[in-house]
């Protein structure tokens, strides 16, 4: 999967914005990964989409002001469903309907403007600038408060009938498990989604001391601490059911983990795998991995950055 | 997605063999699908590769003499792993280790010989013939002893990094439920596998007569018995579960039924449908489709002859 980009259009610079609810992250990227200028901004969320553009303007104007080199575009991850440069619905996101930003930035900026959701950027970043350079077939899995997912096939992000593809935290592991907001009773969030985690856990975490969460956790399974390695396992338990799930019905072997939770990873890792090995296809079983993302702080602009070298 | 062949290589016919550890079936099959001549023969499973091989030369001799038009290759799907022509320990044939039947009938005939498993070729089948002239996205499911699947994406067959995909069976839906031979707890097919199903359910079975079986529960479920109707509704429910988590993480919208136990597709289908329904994205609620093949008595020659059409 390792080769030097020799196409003359994706060679250059590109900007990748990170559109959240709290900060907009950007940055100047390289088609290599590097970031070279980057700019932090607060959101408005709460104050509607005009105040929102007005922060992105911001993020550009700084970013592009004496940067004499050539930028190919502007990449834009944002949360809830995208298609084609139009943001919709975005969660935490008060006042929007359709908005189309695509069209908005390429009117305002010479340059070309991508847009996707924020679950397909991170498995683009790393696709384009993490493990992905070795694999060209896996799961990426972003482990927080929800639990996204991106597939990579032969190389490519695969999209689905409606760029809707990888939603790996909607999958049922047991149709009789803990009830989820969606409805999706036992699916995989409503085990290993942060909150739900937390809360179905709560008797266990409240014996370890007053809003244990999941960075507590790492600090005293880190000590050796017998309870929390345990609840740990059981979060490896069901993360490794899941993906079992992915590697059987697509015959894959690499899953990469991203998203907060994925600290954890020294923790809950050796349940994960041994629950694949005795789940998995016989060619399978001795030959997957499970990894973590390299680049996890910095996969929301990478992502976006990378839309415009894909 | 229907478009008439154009390209002169994939026009003409094709010998289409289903390698089975009961018969062997064979065909002579237009590009479009027509059966224009048909051989079964008994399939000496039990005698080794050596006899096996010997009963498919007399299919290709049977179909070929006096067929004076232009046959393209010969394709064959065989059951268990198949790799580069390559039929590796398939289940219920003795003796057999790797065996290149490729290699071994490109030297006896004058035609290319194209191998693949049985379930890519059911799923190749429906593609070419069946419901994917009309849909490019869709998982193909055999119900039967097994649980097994191919899947389809943007018109083409998915196969995965071994050739291995679409182990739909292996898919866990409750990680607490019914055991299963392969070592997958409470996997798709510990649920709605024939024998395991039938098991399961044994007490509610009983009380319908000795041996009930699914084509008893489909005679009646026909008349209206409501027991028989309930078992059947426990089967779609399970169906429904795995179906889910299949468009959720793929974003598709269309699965295909095969296999023998689909032909009580008419009294499991609702609940499937339901679970669909109340477990998908939003964006597929109200759009997907859960069809019954059409070419289910024929799957396996046409698959074997679509090898040669792709």
């Amino acid at each position: 999967m390792i080769k030097l980009e020799t196409d003359p259009k994706k060679i250059g610079y590109a900007i990748g914005i990170d559109l959240g609810g709290t900060y907009i992250k950007s940055a100047i990227v390289d088609s290599g990964g590097k970031i070279i200028k980057q700019f932090k901004i607060e959101s408005f969320a709460e104050k509607g989409p005009a105040a929102v553009s007005k922060q992105i303007e911001k993020c550009i104007q700084f970013l592009s002001k004496g940067f004499k080199k050539n930028i190919l575009g502007i990449g834009i991850g944002a949360p809830g469903i995208v298609t084609k440069g139009v943001v919709k619905f975005p969660p935490n996101f008060k006042g929007w309907k359709e908005v189309n930003l695509k069209k908005e930035f390429e009117k305002k900026f010479k340059y070309e403007v991508i847009l996707d959701n924020d679950a397909n950027c991170a498995g683009l970043a790393e696709l384009k600038f993490g493990h992905g350079k070795k694999y060209g077939n896996f799961i990426f899995l972003t482990l927080g408060t929800g639990i996204g997912g991106a597939i990579v096939t032969d190389g490519k992000l695969y999209r689905g009938e409606q760029n809707g593809a990888g939603e790996f935290g909607m999958m049922t592991i047991n149709y009789n498990g803990p009830e989820c907001l969606g409805g999706n009773r036992g699916s995989v969030e409503s085990h290993i989604g942060k909150n739900y985690f937390l809360e179905h856990e709560s008797e266990e975490l409240n014996k370890l001391g007053k809003k244990t969460d999941f960075s507590d956790l790492q600090k005293l399974a880190a000590k050796g601490n017998k309870a929390a390695l345990q609840l740990l396992k059981k979060y490896g338990f069901y993360l490794g059911i899941g993906i079992t799930n992915y590697f059987n019905l697509m015959d894959v072997r690499t899953a990469i983990l991203g998203g907060g939770i994925s600290n954890n990873y020294p923790y809950f890792i050796k349940e994960c795998r041994k629950v694949i090995k005795e789940r998995s296809l016989k060619t399978i079983k001795n030959e997957f991995r499970v990894l973590k993302s390299k680049i996890n702080n910095n996969a929301g602009v990478l992502g976006a950055a990378a839309l415009i070298f894909e």
